[in-house]
C-alpha cells in the first residue's frame, strides 16, 4: 500500500505532473481554480488536502462532464454539496477524476498503477488510480454496484461507501436513485475517517468505543452467486479470518445463499429499471453521444416489467433491516471485495459480483488492501458493517488494517 | 373547478397570452422550442398536451432558476428524467413554472387566479395557478412538506403527489433527499391518471378493479398538530363525509395524535437538516444571490445534531410501513389539505401543516378540488392511500371527485 509523504502543494503537483502522462487518472485539472494561499494543514483534519472529485459530481467552476462525449460540460456554478461541505471544511478540489461513461460500463483511459496494462477498476477508477499513485490522499467516488469497492481493491487503496442515504447526493449526476452513495477512496482507514467526519455528521457521534480484539465477532463470507474467488482471493481472506483467529477473535464462515441470489437478483432490476429511466434523456437526445452499451443498457432498462421493480424494491426494504439474516451475530462481515487480483486489458472493469449485494443492502463497506499476488498486484479484503454503524466500521477497518497489513509484509 | 377545453396550441398560446401578465405564473416561455409539427392529440393519453414543468426540473434548451437570483441559469442540455418521459409519450414542455426560492419559503410573482391579492400557495405556485387559469392541462411540480397540494387547494386544481421514490428526481434540483417528490398538478383526475402512466410504470399494472362504493372504508383525519382547521375547511371535510356515508361508504373520524406530532417533528428535522447541506453550496458561494430566509434555514441546519437527524430517519422508516397505525383498516385517508382557504396576501404562502406528515411518510396523495368559499377562492380536501398504491387511489379520486363535484354544484 502506497504511503504518501503527509500532502503539500508542490509535492501533489509534481506526483501528479510526473505520473498523470501514462496514469491518465483526471478528466480535468484546473490549477487556477486553486485558492492562492493554501489552507493551513491541520492534523487530523481533512484541513490543507488536496482531493479529486469522480467527474460524475459538480465542482464549482469544472465541467462535469461524466466520462461521455454526450453530456452537460459547461463550467458548474455550483459544487456538490459534498464539495461543499469539504471546501468548507478547509481542503480543496484540485479536479475531475476519470469515471466510466456516466457511472456505468465503459471505461475511460486510467491504467492501473501497479501495472498499466491492467484494468484499475471501475466506474471509479480515476480516484482510486490517482490515490494509488500518491497523487492526492483521497478522492470522492461513487457506488451502484461495484464502483468503490472494486477500483479500491485492483489498485490498493483504502475504498469506503458509506450508508445508503447520508451523504446527500445533491450535485451528482444520478444513476439509480435506490442504490447510488458517494464515498471516497483513501490512502489510510485515517484519511477516510477524517474525510467522514466532514460528510457523515448524522453518525459522527454515534459509534461506541471498541470491545478488545477478542470480543470482534466476524462473520466470513466467501461466496458469491455470481462469481468465484480465485486462489490468491480466498487466500488472502483465509489469511486475515486465520490472523484475526489467533488474536482471538471469533471468525465463522456463512454462506448465506438465498439472501445473497435474492440481493444478486434485486441488483439487476434496481439498476437497469433505474439507470434506463435516468439516462433515456442523454440516449434519446445525442444517441451518437453515448456508447452502445449504454443505449443498449437504456432500451433493456425501460422495458423492465413494473411488477418486477416493485418487487425488487420490497426485497431490498425487507433485507436492509436483516442484518442477522446474512451475518447472524457478528458484528462485522468480511468478504472479498472483487474475486480476485486486476485482471488484464482496460477495456473491461472486472467483476461486481462480490460488492453488488451490499450494495443492494446500502450498509457500509469498507475495503482494505493487504499485500500483492506474485505480479505485484495488490489484494485485500472487504468488511461490512450494519446500517448506520460508518464510524464502527472505520474504527475496526483501522485496528484490523494495522494487525493485517503488518502481518503481511 | 375549471373545465378548460381540449387542448390544441392555439387555445393554449392564446390563453397564457391573455391571462400571463397579470398571473406571472412562468418564468420561461420557450416558444421557439416547441416542435413545429404539433404531435397528434390521442385521447386518453398525454400525446399532444402541453405542459408546464416547475422551474427546478431541466428542460433541454431552457434554463433552470429555481426562483433564485443565485442559480446556473445557463440552458440545459438535458430533459429531466420525467420531462423526457412525457416528451417521449408526445406531450410537449412549454415553459418553466414559477417556484418559490430553491421550492423552500420565498415566493415568487405569481398571483392566485380567484383573486390576485391571495397567494397561489407554494412552493409550486405557478404550476397550480398555470392549471387554473386554462394555460395548460397539467404542470410537474415538487413536494418536500406541502408543495404540491397546498397549491393545488388555493388555486383549485388537481394535485397528485405520488409515491415517494418511483418517478425518477435525475434532473431535479434536490432539496431534501428523504422528502422530495416530483408529481403534477392538473385539470382533472383523468388527466393526472394519464399522466400517472407515463411517469409511475412501476405501479401503473398494479391497480386491482375497485368495489362497489358501499364497499369503501374511509379514515376522517380532521386534526392537524401544527394548524387549527378554518370553518369552511371543516365543513368542506364534514360536507364530503356526509355525502360518502350517505352513498354507503364508511366514514371514520381518526385522531391518530401521536402519530401525527411524530410525523411533523420529524418532518422539521429531516427537512431542515437535508436542505442545509443541499443549498449550503449555493449560500456559500452567492450569499448576496439568495434570501435571508433561505441563508438563516442554512445556518439552522447545519447544526441539527446528528442523533436528531438519525431519530427522524428511524420515525420515517417505523411509520412508513405502519398504515394502520394512522389509518386503521380504512382503504384511504380523507383529510384537508390545508385549513382553509388561500389566505390574502402573496408574500407567504400558507401552513403546510396538513400536508407535512404525508410528506413524511411518502404515501401517494391526491387533492379533489370541491367548490369555493363565500369569496370565491377554492376549497377541497385530500385523499391518501397506503405506499404504491397510487393507481387505487387515483381511481377512487376520479370517482369520488365525480360523487363529491356534482354535490358540490
Amino acid at each position: 500500500m502506497p504511503q504518501p509523504p503527509a500532502s503539500s502543494r508542490p509535492d501533489r503537483l509534481s506526483r501528479i505532473a510526473e505520473r498523470e502522462p501514462q496514469l491518465r487518472a483526471w478528466a480535468h485539472l484546473a490549477e487556477t481554480d486553486w485558492p492562492q494561499a493554501w489552507p493551513a494543514r491541520v492534523a487530523g483534519t481533512v484541513s490543507g488536502l488536496p482531493f479529486g472529485v469522480k467527474d460524475v459530481i459538480d465542482v464549482a467552476g469544472m465541467p462535469t462532464r461524466c466520462g461521455a462525449q454526450a453530456s452537460d460540460a459547461g463550467p458548474r456554478a455550483f459544487d456538490a454539496a459534498c464539495v461543499s461541505a469539504l471546501r468548507a471544511a478547509g481542503a480543496v478540489p484540485v479536479g475531475k477524476t476519470v469515471t466510466a461513461e456516466y457511472a456505468f460500463r465503459t471505461p475511460g483511459p486510467t491504467c492501473n498503477p501497479h501495472a498499466p496494462a491492467h484494468t484499475p477498476g471501475g466506474s471509479s477508477s480515476g480516484s482510486a488510480a490517482a490515490v494509488a499513485a500518491g497523487m492526492v490522499p483521497f478522492a470522492l467516488s461513487t457506488q451502484t454496484g461495484g464502483s468503490i469497492v472494486r477500483p479500491a481493491a485492483y489498485c490498493g487503496v483504502v475504498g469506503f461507501k458509506p450508508t445508503f442515504g447520508l451523504v446527500s447526493r445533491a450535485g451528482l449526476a444520478s444513476t439509480c436513485d435506490s442504490l447510488d452513495v458517494i464515498g471516497w477512496h483513501a490512502d489510510s482507514v485515517a484519511t477516510a475517517t477524517q474525510v467522514g467526519k466532514v460528510l457523515l455528521p448524522a453518525v459522527a457521534d454515534g459509534a461506541a468505543p471498541l470491545p478488545a480484539l477478542p470480543g470482534l465477532r466476524v462473520a466470513v463470507v466467501d461466496w458469491s452467486p455470481a462469481a468465484t474467488l480465485s486462489a490468491d482471493g480466498a487466500a488472502t481472506l483465509a489469511r486475515a479470518a486465520d490472523r484475526l483467529r489467533a488474536l482471538g477473535a471469533r471468525c465463522e464462515t456463512r454462506v448465506p445463499q438465498a439472501a445473497l441470489r435474492e440481493l444478486m437478483a434485486a441488483h439487476d432490476v434496481l439498476m437497469h429499471y433505474e439507470f434506463a429511466r435516468n439516462l433515456a434523456p442523454v440516449a434519446r437526445r445525442a444517441p451518437d453521444g453515448v456508447s452502445a452499451v449504454l443505449r443498449e443498457a437504456v432500451t433493456h432498462g425501460l422495458a423492465i416489467d413494473g411488477a418486477q421493480y416493485r418487487a425488487a424494491l420490497a426485497v431490498q426494504r425487507r433485507l436492509r433491516t436483516a442484518w442477522s439474516a446474512l451475518a447472524g451475530d457478528a458484528d462485522l462481515v468480511l468478504t472479498p471485495s472483487v474475486p480476485g487480483a486486476a485482471p488484464a486489458g482496460i477495456a473491461h472493469t472486472g467483476s461486481p459480483a462480490f460488492a453488488k449485494p451490499w450494495s443492494v443492502l446500502g450498509w457500509p463497506c469498507l475495503h482494505l488492501p493487504l499485500g500483492k499476488d506474485a505480479t505485484g498486484l495488490p489484494l485485500g479484503v472487504q468488511l461490512v458493517a450494519d446500517w448506520e454503524n460508518d464510524f464502527t466500521l472505520l474504527a475496526w477497518g483501522e485496528r484490523l488494517h494495522h494487525v493485517l497489513f503488518n502481518e503481511e509484509k
